[in-house]
């Protein structure tokens, strides 16, 4: 027996946010009836060099395995990226390590079908319009996922730099995308936020009724993006409670007492 | 930048145990100072398939990393080994993946090297005879690491497979090895256990005055190898208190109320 090796261009080849949503959608389904398995993520923090690493262990039913991710704020300067991962994946019956991989976009993919399955379930069936409020690497999985279930008619898309909007509309000729104002994307049916501020930037005013919003930029202590009266008058919907109330979006408000757990 | 891959092969021409004994004894060394970090294991049970996965990360001066190890008591009814590991061996100052490597070996010389940096602190420096109590592949990495440090005389082994005895004192042919029965074993100035056994098999009465015995055998609840007494008579050393109390050879001592902390 061998243990298969695949390197970030062997799994761009072969991953498809089609394939990584049914993958994701089954996971929580089976982690929501209690047939998965997801122990706490491990850190292991090395403030010296102001990074992390996260064993993230789980079982689904046929596969088991592990991602180690690493997450260097300062990566970016010295040209590494901030979060890389990879994951040994290993017969759950046997131990035996079928497979490694590098899982730096399979990351990203999994965060963009997150939300993908998130809007299919929770927006409106609808939904014309499609914001987006940061336009980087988590941005272009959202678009590539919430994209399955939808036919928006406009893509509104906000973010400081330019050149990433430029970048998604030439990778997506197909899409109806075109630059706005941050106020135009967050008053769209459908909004993902990926920007990586901590004073929030979503005001409660610009929000459409009925939006369905995927907050996605929050994934550490005292981030944030949505005003907090946008909480409160929402249906808050996380998967992992004890995992959003530490550093999801909820995570500042509920440590302000400005939102609260029903 | 490029990840090494190092398959069981390549580990095997470059692992020595004169190496892995200097790591060890920095390790620990670190570990006991607080310059090393080494969170609990993690669990992942996967007790439908009598197995389970641990996630072992860890950090010592310039380097981090993950040991995944797969403990499947069953494998060897369909020919794989009990225990497997990879390693996913990480920049600390930036979380690149260096390398990804086999581990089972490097496993067995590890636990092997543990011993022998025991035996380099803890024995006394004139100890003549070596006893190993069990022959198989922990008893080999014993042999490897504790031999570094002392000319023995001779050198005892008993199992219950001859063949195993017979593999080692083939394998060293510098060595004085010669097949034992278990109370001779046990009776050597420097005794390591290396059995699966539940039931205490090493008698107090057995062991001589002065002797330091290496109790590799118990890894998991509800295993010993030592009579209680012995421990009670012995000064006791662990590396690690929590993971002793746990699962390592005074555990069923412990819970039995046969052995305290002082």
């Amino acid at each position: 027996m061998k243990t298969r090796l695949l390197t970030a261009s062997d799994v761009s080849k072969i991953m498809r946010m089609k394939d990584v949503l049914v993958a994701v959608e089954t996971a929580f389904r089976d982690y929501g009836n209690g047939a998965a398995q997801m122990p706490p993520k491990l850190y292991l923090t090395l403030s010296q060099f102001n990074g992390d690493f996260r064993a993230m262990p789980a079982y689904v039913e046929g596969s088991a395995g592990i991602k180690w991710v690493s997450v260097y704020p300062d990566n970016p300067k010295i040209g590494l990226p901030t979060v890389m991962a990879t994951i040994n994946y290993s017969d759950p019956q046997t131990g035996f390590p079928l497979a490694i991989m590098d899982a730096t976009e399979l990351t990203n993919y999994r965060t963009g079908a997150s939300g993908g399955v998130a809007a299919k379930y929770l927006a409106r069936p609808d939904s014309q319009t499609f914001g987006l409020v940061g336009a980087g690497a988590q941005a272009r999985t959202q678009l590539l996922a919430v994209t399955n279930y939808f036919n928006f008619t406009k893509i509104k898309i906000w973010s400081p730099v330019e050149e990433q909007i430029d970048a998604l509309a030439t990778e997506f000729p197909e899409l109806p995308i075109e630059g706005a104002a941050i106020e135009e994307a967050a008053a769209c049916n459908i909004v993902s936020t990926t920007t990586p501020v901590r004073a929030y930037i979503i005001e409660r005013g610009w929000v459409s009724p009925g939006a369905h919003i995927n907050a996605i930029g929050a994934d550490a202590v005292g981030k944030q993006e949505l005003d907090p009266q946008i909480l409160k008058d929402a249906k808050v919907v996380v998967d992992d409670v004890a995992q959003a109330k530490h550093s999801g979006e909820i995570n500042v408000a509920l440590s302000g007492g400005l939102f609260h757990e029903s």
